[in-house]
């Protein structure tokens, strides 16, 4: 990408292990993330440009000297942040502040949306699959990677748990992973809030009780409706524009919690009253995504759930362009790259 | 308070019976709190003025036909807010969130700088001691009407627990709390930021381990000194001003907790960013100090806290004005009112 709207397919010189720690991963399956369409509204002319994308699926083909864990031909998950997997923070199971963390496709960090990839830190970075490059469950798969441990990260955050009330703001792919986890994690009720006829109806598959198309203070009184006046005990904020959360604040149940996983667009939360009047909790951040794939991908596994359904596009490398700009106008939920 | 500034002591019709479900309360001590000092500031000027005070302890003097729990002579706690005792937020525990709060001395509700006031819902509100009214512990006692369980509630919601390291800004009678709360939930260390000696020295003895009174960037980098480079696992706001929630963000350790009970002056929480970024979680509001009497008050019984040691002013009801500005001034930590 070397501006808003400018994204380029191009070939580079190969991956190759530079630290004995890294691996080269060869991509099998990547995607374009939501957090991918902020730099292509705004992105600042680069000469160098920024190689894009941080969630993929692919083969080890090669790992450096110190490399224990993984070998050639291991199928593995690639997270969004690399990670050491042996500080503190990755061992209380906060990767994404690792001391040695770094996110791909970022700040001149290489990207997934390509045939392969560079993986520093790869015994702590990636996560071996016990299936073949090719399995069936692959979509759903590519989605721990980011989305769905993004969705999931907004639900611990926002403290889902059984019985609880919960409302998911936004509708793209991370709002749709968060009524999956939402549900997983035994939420009573499941309000989502979109107007997308086609992601309302995906949303319905995956749990959600109640659809609220509403905006601003509109929204915030249909959603007090729903709830017997109270608001949500959960409410997972999956967009990141100021407008977002202030709702997500505004239809919390007072003593509930916030979960933001939206990229924040903004400096200050909005809110500050309300939500310090109403004891809500405001939580959320980067998802650690690698450590939830422990407790996520045996549900993926065992088919108990499938969120490979955001993807409703697949291209291969030359219609990342295209890619981009379908989920820019919303034609595109969520577009996989099959390199 | 007629403006900021203008306090006065007037005559006043006798409290008396309302409601069936009121109490009539003689106030044998109140105080004036950090946040009174906010309306002191600030206060436009008002013909009716404002009845002030939110914290007491007092001798119920009378009951409504409905009030079952407290009968005249009853010793109590008069918590800053009155709830219902029996809605669902009161049984969670959030009184303060009760769908019949209601504060004292704020928004025309009379106040408890005074000989006596009628209090609501009196059986929810109001918590019987089992002491005399002149008993030695009621300096302590009465910090259980707000400061003391203001305090606790910040380290609630900063998540203290046994082994984190907790900072605390603010050095008020409520960062004093707080740094009781801290020592008292396990924190192994203590941080207090202030500059003030007197209170510096009363931190150190509540349980501060270690103080910083650099302010802004330089405050944050000295935090971070302290905490092997990290930040504190806990932050306990206590201030309310954006500067003092923009370091109590700086300050915290990613996936670290950030407690606010200091009014918020500003409509937006600074610091989206760096909270996002580090996962750090933002809670705390109105302190659910009814709530907290049942944990709280054995302790002060007990001997194992002493926070009425925060009083370092008694005045008479003719001295209050004289209270507002010594608090004010800086001149006073908290007075203590014996009408």
């Amino acid at each position: 990408m070397y501006a808003a709207g400018d994204v380029r397919i191009e070939d580079v010189p190969d991956a190759a292990i530079e630290e004995p720690t890294d691996a080269v991963v060869r991509v099998t399956r990547a995607c374009i993330c939501g957090s991918d369409l902020w730099p292509y509204a705004s992105m600042q002319r680069s000469e160098a440009g920024q190689s894009m994308g941080h969630e993929a699926i692919g083969v080890v083909e090669d790992v450096g000297s110190q490399v224990a864990t993984l070998e050639k031909g291991d199928v593995v998950v690639m997270p969004f942040a690399f990670s050491d997997g042996t500080c503190a923070y990755c061992h209380e199971g906060l990767p994404t502040a690792c001391v040695h963390v770094g996110f791909f496709g970022n700040n001149g960090m290489n990207g997934a949306q390509a045939e392969a990839l560079r993986v520093p830190l790869a015994d702590g970075t990636l996560y071996p699959l016990p299936v073949g490059e090719d399995d069936a469950l692959m979509p759903s798969l590519l989605t721990l990677s980011d989305v769905m441990g993004t969705g999931h990260h907004a639900a611990v955050t926002a403290k889902v748990a059984p019985g609880k009330r919960a409302a998911v703001v936004g509708d793209g792919a991370v709002g749709m992973c968060a009524v999956i986890a939402a549900k997983r994690l035994g939420a009573e009720q499941i309000i989502v809030m979109g107007r997308h006829p086609d992601r309302i109806a995906l949303a319905r598959e995956f749990g959600a009780t109640d659809v609220v198309s509403e905006r601003g203070e509109e929204a915030v009184e249909r959603v007090r409706e729903l709830t017997g006046g109270e608001g949500a005990h959960s409410v997972l904020e999956c967009v990141g524009h100021n407008t977002a959360v202030e709702t997500a604040i505004g239809i919390a149940r007072p003593g509930g919690a916030v979960g933001r996983v939206g990229v924040p667009q903004h400096t200050a939360i909005p809110g500050s009253l309300p939500a310090f009047f109403g004891n809500i909790t405001i939580g959320g951040g980067p998802a650690p995504v690698r450590a939830y794939l422990d407790e996520l991908l045996p549900d993926v596994l065992e088919g108990r759930i499938d969120p490979g359904r955001v993807f409703d596009h697949t291209v291969g490398l030359d219609g990342v362009p295209e890619g981009y700009r379908a989920m820019a106008d919303r034609d595109s939920l969520k577009v996989m790259v099959t390199p």
